[in-house]
């Protein structure tokens, strides 16, 4: 039986050009500063994303976690969405690491964002509180369905962080899912933030690895966090070698986007599935299954035994996402899967 | 001009029959477990509020974070109200402290609890995720109003935690108030939690302290922590000495109620300011002033100018609260310059 | 039978005169900055000991740790003598509380202490390192037996910290013991440190409290990090009445110096017991004792057979301390316990 | 001009067989569970160290602190030797994710061990003391001059801290140059410690990579801590490719000892540095270099301008390893450099 796996754009495997850059890479010690291939790496993705320099990461939640740590003094708060990664999906960190409070709030991303701040900023003054010093944006929103948040809506909120003295991290990790979706350019989102994380792996399909994108002191101080939490690597060229490949297929997401709305559209039609398809903007689908009378867990099964994986999002909720190694004929075959779900 | 001091419960001077009881309490060093009247004080509120042991400490915050601290590993998350205490007045001190995460929830003290909790615990399995260890609730809630929880609704949230193998924790800052005005034992309160929190200054009118009791297993924790958060005090038989004074005086709590009840009414009768009466259970009242066309900072300011002082609570919210240094003369006063307001 | 406490100087018992002070201290609620008696504590001390300055905080231990939260970021590397009382008394507390590292150094209190601190003092530039941002120095020094640092040693240091670019906090427990001995100005030490936090109950006698001085800017973060411990305390006037008393009575400590040099004298005529009389500077006596053949726990055992109370340092130390609340005729009995020992 | 790189054993480059097995590696998503490579790379290491499973992390700083996390309770004390990596090269890293108190300890891989630790240790009873929970060693010992401890040695710390409940950790980073400098099996080494970190990368080659290896339950909580330091890596089975191939080379490890002595006793021949000859056990050499008149900085110089690379390890100490990358022909040449320096 053929397997189409939607789970998630960071099951993608490298292609051959990769492998081959990585065979070939040339490499040094990166701890000392000398691996040619990630200093290539890091000048290439600062240059896309518009910012000064950039810092190679085994993973987004590290790229995530070294932003909070360089861009905060420990006991402050940091607003996010109560939906964000970096709430919901990175085992705690924030307090483990940073030693600061999260402050989630609902509806960040959505157009009364600048509402919310204000009311969730703290006045300095008061003897009561924690210190207000970073607000997280994810973009694109994963638990939001893959939504994209524009630049114009990035800057009012940056502009807010400003007026208070916030940074403002992006937790990009799918920004070029964002960026060919608007057909935007990468630099219009990252303009409106003090730093970027976003990934290699997913949709861009390199093994392993993210960037951490910033000032060059931003940066410098990053390095420094990476190396205590255990990421500085040594011959990490190897890595980098196929993160430049990976850059490099960026205009491809936009296959992905279509997959997604092909999917979605399917899922549509099943009697008791709600899908949000204004929500379908990138390579993900939320579909909420509870008009069936299965639990998302039963409905992830019968997917299942037909080939077709997808995870739960939560009681009634399913996830499937689009990715390089998900074709066109896959797809057909996902959505006759799902049409015939009864 | 007569000041009538409604800022909070918090403002109450030690009573003459306090001062003399510090004057002549019997002393010892009670970092190392000599203080007879620490000791007494410790067993008394033990006994009062139905744990097996009990610990003095400098404040509510105090209990509350030295609880966090005995009741949570590393990591784990927290379950509370998003407009807790803990999590709102106490300067982010569970990931300074801690370094836990707190999961603040809509409701938490609402019928909805039971879903509520559902829905936020986590599962241990997931590799993303932080454990959760604890629900932190709050009896009554200060933010809420002064509202009541009670001991049924904290049965069945216990029950509920006892299945997912979590802790409960309330921060019963005023739970004397909760008892008084339901009429019902403190132990019945007490009984549905792991620990419990409570202020002697406040309405009980000790110049400083609150206890935090439960098992002994637990206390014996939690004593090392206060020790680390420089917690330990020496001749601190004075201070308790207070503290049983203050104990004695529980049944008084029920003046305060009353005095809330008038005030609230009297607020309820201006124009433009809105207090939903059925929450004003205890000693706080909080009310939307939004309808005068004024900011709570200036509805505020107007009454503070006739002798009444207030807090704001929100852009359009103030705080009043009632306690034992608030005569009856004094809230009719109050309500006069409430009365005429404009 | 009589008995003779040398434990600690921490046993005091307040004074008539501290009971009476409390009974009628003036008070409000300090963490609404209106205890006019914890106000006029803070001005006295900062005054006494000559910085802009002071807080009231509930115990020497978090003294010393909000003064450790308000001079280093986390991460830091903080270099502490390797018997100082932040590294073996404080529950680890730094760890828990600021997430800095302690660099702890043998011999920070001595000639060699310069050299010591260059060795130390980690390259900013080294990625491996954590950035050294404070010294912490005791004085006088407990575990060294009550030793005095002279002011012209600190300002060797604290000149070198500015080079380097640290802070330097004094944990000055007892510095005025410290002062009285060398008939030295308070002034004259606190000049070579960013803060200190010296003690209010120990050997000047009151019930509860310690204050930390600094800048005021320093106090003013000190402040809210208190607030984030629970040592935020509410009438606490109450405790200040007592401190004030406690700073009027510095000059006796002189008497507990000659004490404890008769007791040391006395100790040191017991044959296999060891006391190095030029250490015995203030009111501590540390002692070897074995060359008795007893561990330190069997000599402690059989002084406290006759009364005489004293605490083990080790295996083969104990600790004697005299104080107030021990009499010229008090340290009589205890020398004759201690010349008849065998 | 030839190059000899000395400076660390981090510098290797993957041979071609590591680049083979990297292109054609069979990979998946490992924070899924699905990497085959991965999987089998940490049965493969599992077995070969003697313990019931392993995890690959991204370095040996991420091993050590996933380690620490693992074995240890917020606050917590472990003793590690003054000069051991996790103490003096991990950018105060216990402090800030495992918020644990490092107590350094002199000579602890020396003959007094035992002693060392007995008086290290903490009593659990005395409320101003944190818990001693963990011993971490270093073997072979890097700033001890690449030393081994016997798994005598180990065994003996062992058993005493199993009668005190303690955990032991070994920062093994080179532990198969112990194990093959002194002929005995990797597991006679691990049977001593709960825990074990190698790397894959220094003398065996790998680009990136070390393991941490230890019980099932151990591993389970250290893949959690992994996770949130941000160490999921997705298809790491590119890395783990190259480690498999690594594993396979240890016994090469004996060529980098026999050239560490000639080159040790080449610089031992020079007027004015000092070398331990005994010391010079594994790949590592350290020589004190102030009789020559140069500081260290000024002598690592000199080398370099003659294209052999050091480091500096102290004001007057350099240091040399050598390793896969340094032939028979590299090293006399080094030894031609070193014999004509004056």
């Amino acid at each position: 039986m053929k397997t189409v796996d939607l789970r998630s754009d960071t099951v993608t495997k490298p292609t051959m050009e990769m492998r081959e850059a990585m065979a070939h890479a040339e490499v040094g010690d990166d701890v000392l500063g000398e691996d040619p291939t990630v200093k290539r790496l890091e000048a290439t993705a600062a240059a896309m994303i518009g910012k000064e320099a950039a810092l190679f990461v085994a993973s987004g939640t590290m790229g995530n976690q070294v932003a909070v740590l360089s861009h905060t003094a420990r006991g402050n708060e940091v607003i996010v969405d109560d939906q964000a990664h970096i709430f919901y999906y990175e085992v705690g960190a924030p307090a483990i690491l940073s030693a600061v409070q999260l402050r989630p709030v609902t509806g960040l991303h959505g157009p009364d964002a600048p509402k919310l701040i204000k009311a969730a900023v703290r006045d300095r003054d008061n003897i009561h509180y924690p210190e207000t010093s970073l607000i997280c944006l994810e973009n694109t929103h994963n638990r939001g369905s893959g939504t994209i948040m524009a630049p114009e809506q990035m800057q009012e909120i940056y502009e807010l962080a400003k007026q208070y003295r916030l940074s403002v991290h992006v937790d990009g990790a799918r920004i070029f899912n964002a960026a060919v979706a608007l057909g935007r350019q990468p630099g219009e989102f990252s303009r409106w933030c003090d730093s970027i994380m976003f990934c290699l792996s997913k949709g861009l399909g390199a093994p392993v690895g993210s960037m951490l994108a910033g000032s060059r002191d931003f940066i410098d101080r990053a390095r420094k966090y990476r190396k205590a939490l255990g990421g500085g690597m040594r011959q990490a060229g190897i890595l980098a070698a196929a993160g430049l490949v990976a850059l490099g297929s960026v205009n491809r997401l936009a296959e992905d986007h279509v997959h997604a709305k092909m999917l979605a559209q399917s899922l549509a039609g099943i009697p008791g599935v709600q899908v949000d398809l204004n929500k379908v903007q990138t390579n993900i689908i939320v579909a909420d299954v509870s008009g069936t009378g299965m639990t998302s867990e039963e409905f992830v099964s019968v997917l299942e035994q037909r080939g077709v994986l997808a995870i739960t999002f939560g009681p009634t909720l399913i996830r499937l996402v689009t990715h390089r190694d998900v074709s066109r004929e896959d797809v057909e075959y996902a959505i006759d899967v799902i049409n015939n779900i009864n």
